[in-house]
């Protein structure tokens, strides 16, 4: 990276608050070049002990359910509140991507134009070490900034949903009310990661079906088990153009919020993700090595069809390709062990 | 393992049904001797040609919901069309492997006494390699044996299911009718696998209440958006006391075994799951070296208690123990590939 500041720099720059030195953290984080990552390791270490202070928010929903007007109308809530509130976006894919960063801000340009709210787009898929790993350290420099609330936008189509839940405090899935096939596009597994379901757009002609719809979720949440933090979610009405609901989703994540710091579940949950991004960070770098390793790719390549076709067991292949990793040794000396 | 046999051996008595080599070559499959394992391999290897032509079948639900006595009566059912049944079980808390296998074979009376008919209890979970991949091919050699359909057996409240369901061809869901809380006990996402629900123990005075719990199941199903093979799973009354049901759920068997060969997804899936478990087995393998070397069972325990009380960021942790594994070198050579 050029221009690359001294440790101490960015430090200071991100304690004090400074949005040009927090994106420049973020875009060290982000890089693949051994000594930005160096760095950017040293200086996560360095800020650490300021973490862990915002709310950290999921806001997910498919393409078209308006998460940029949401994000935009919520934002200045907040803001009104006298929170400062970053928007980080995960997949390439979700609003705050498509197209040029302008192109954001344009859409969000209450938030963007307020020196209290921060607005980055997701890091390019060749990030190393994998893009969820990239927005949780994001995420750790914007509570260094000082930023309240966190909101972390994914488009609630892919596997990102699974790994924002590993980062986030709170999930709230934007959905529409359509004519009964609500659900479409929605990945299997979302809905039930929901903490609060918002049913957007609910404005003009649509008020009726939204609120039609809002049973009709609320009848498809009861028939998920309660999970082990004991809150039902709700179902909330809400619309970026009249401002409908945008108060009781704030209220909301109070209540969640004092709810899961007194049952303890608030800080058992963040250890728990702490966790789980230690066995990621752990895949991630086995995998990174095996994949780019030459021999293992060659292997794959000549061999990998005949595994797809039936003709070659996989766990054979498998064990080949790890000792080529590892040497046969290693995999002795492990069975060995047992 | 004492009184073991040669590769041709044990490969004659598979390919000519004999039960009693079958479950001798299974018993390899789940040894953690090294020479067994040698021997599994090879011998799953040469009997491959020989596997792939049976329906593979997941019965699923918790515990106390029949699992025995539906397999038993549906079995049954099955050798009366002239079919060889495999029954296997991936959970050790199945209700295949609670108590002695006297203990199954009392229960699944009808099916152990027959010579059509083959029951076996789980791996435990000391197996070398995972149980799911030695359920898989305890499956592929039940084939090379000539069986028909293959059972497996699982509890629906783990994560055995999600391994499952990337063995098997058709997913079984076995579920009471109960007063609104029907599906508590049930795994988060197990609904969403179905392929079929079956509400079980359909009989005498529950059988009302089956029926309106059909209803809701039905209606439950609605949420769920349609799957990439085109397949909307049924609700199907079934009792193991009349034979309600049977015959249905085998036909719908037929059904769903016919439309998926023919719009290619058949093969296409197999072909999806051989895959799946090439990965399964490299990351097995990979996970079983790093967790034994001793050094990094060291440092894990020194350090892991740092990160998750975020003093200490996990990518720092996750970078130092790979490279105890690999050597720094092999993590700088990687990156240099980007």
């Amino acid at each position: 990276m050029k221009n690359r500041k001294t440790l101490q720099e960015y430090k200071a720059g991100i304690l004090a608050g400074d949005r040009a030195v927090l994106g420049q953290a973020i875009t060290l984080v982000e890089s693949s070049l051994e000594e930005d990552q160096r760095l950017a390791s040293a200086l996560l270490q360095e800020v650490l002990p300021h973490t862990g202070n915002s709310l950290r928010l999921a806001v997910t929903g498919v393409p078209g359910v308006g998460k940029s007007s949401f994000i935009e109308t919520f934002g200045k809530l907040l803001l009104k509140k006298g929170k400062k509130v970053a928007v980080l976006a995960i997949d390439p894919s979700s609003s705050l991507s498509q197209g040029s960063i302008l192109g954001d801000k344009t859409r969000m340009e209450g938030l963007s134009l307020d020196k209290r709210a921060y607005i980055r787009p997701s890091p390019s898929r060749s990030a190393l070490g994998g893009v969820g790993a990239k927005t949780r350290e994001a995420i750790l420099f914007c509570e260094a900034a000082g930023f309240d609330l966190i909101l972390v936008e994914t488009v609630g189509v892919g596997q990102s949903e699974t790994l924002v839940k590993h980062m986030v405090d709170f999930f709230l899935l934007l959905l529409l009310s359509g004519a009964g096939d609500e659900l479409q596009g929605i990945k299997k597994g979302i809905m039930e990661m929901a903490d609060q379901v918002v049913i957007h757009k609910a404005d003009g002609e649509a008020l009726e079906q939204a609120k039609r719809a809002k049973a009709t979720f609320e009848n498809a949440l009861h028939f998920f088990p309660p999970n082990e933090k004991n809150w039902n979610p709700k179902v909330i009405l809400a619309s970026s153009l009249t401002g409908l609901g945008m108060d009781q989703v704030w209220e909301t994540l109070l209540e969640y919020q004092e709810k899961m710091k007194s049952s303890g579940f608030w800080e058992h949950n963040r250890a728990q993700q702490r966790l789980f991004w230690l066995d990621e960070q752990i895949k991630e770098n086995l995998t990174q090595v095996f994949l780019k390793h030459p021999g293992i790719q060659e292997t794959l390549k000549k061999e990998r069809d005949l595994v797809q076709s039936g003709k070659l067991n996989p766990s054979v292949l498998a064990e080949r390709l790890v000792q080529m990793l590892l040497g046969k040794d290693a995999i002795e000396r492990a069975k060995g062990y047992q």
